[in-house]
């Protein structure tokens, strides 16, 4: 399973020197944080709907574009998603509410 | 890597003959599809948030939440994380602007 | 200032027998409800980003655009905007608390 | 209808001084601008729930409330709804493309 996070993240961080006129990766890095956040937000929004349409495909193609493009916002600020998955991690033990009472800052 | 996702996904499978009064998940699945959309939305606002700010640790944190409640979704339609890393390795051998257009449904 | 709501909503009625190729509004109402949901959540994240931004130039611009979409999902919902200051207004007489309280449904 | 918007503009800035712990509003301004935009993504996202689902009702109030805190987050950049009613009025004349066009920055 991790090998596909780990090539993705790859992958990410290989398009920060591609050509932004053929890689859409590329051309987020370029247009900037603004517009990742933008599509983040979309993607985020298209899970919602599709979520809410209850259809398993669409849950799960707008749940890749979410995690697709949250990973691209990782990368834009150097982050890897080990990174992420330590922070799951951390959280592990916790019990339910115990973890809600951690979540909330 | 993968561990992590795994015994996630795991532990939420769990979750779902939990006492709701003592697990947040639990409480998430009894409270239905709309209150984990309501929470994958919030998340996603927070993640903006510490995008647009430009913490790491913050973006780390909040992206952690993101993932989290979109695997809560993802086990409340009995769909594994494994599909959506399906998906996303069937789009990798595409180059940027291929795979835009394979997004664009 | 009512003017501005009512001339839109009289507009955005008038758009539902407009040529979708010619008309932004009409292409909305074709590409129907989950379209316009996906441009209100892309909105909303618009409005993040500029309210974290701080620029004001930016924040109304945004808003205008989140209402601007808030009231075609009306439109296409046939719901008047005088529905939801209706709703505003219930609320007015209630101080902070109670308020709040009532928003919790 | 213009009462309304007016009314609660005046409202919203008089809770500028209003103890936070007695107005819902006077904690938004307390708690600063992430909560303010934290809750404006929640209440966009629960307009999409609303919208997909379908509910007249819902989709009202839900509107609502998105507009009562974008109004909040207007408010606590010293901005008047009359900023953005006057940006709307002046896209007014555009027809659909044209509009469109003007749209994307």
């Amino acid at each position: 399973m991790s090998d596909v996070l780990i090539k993705l993240a790859t992958i990410l961080e290989a398009r920060k020197t591609a050509d932004p006129e053929s890689s859409y990766v590329a051309s987020l890095y370029r247009d900037g944080t603004d517009k990742i956040l933008k599509k983040l937000g979309e993607e985020a929004t298209e899970v919602v709907i599709a979520g809410k349409g209850g259809d398993r495909d669409e849950i799960i193609y707008e749940t890749a574009d979410l995690w697709f493009h949250s990973m691209v916002l990782l990368a834009h600020n150097n982050i890897e998603p080990q990174d992420i998955l330590n922070e799951l991690s951390r959280r592990f033990d916790l019990s339910g509410l115990d973890e809600k009472a951690n979540r909330n800052k």
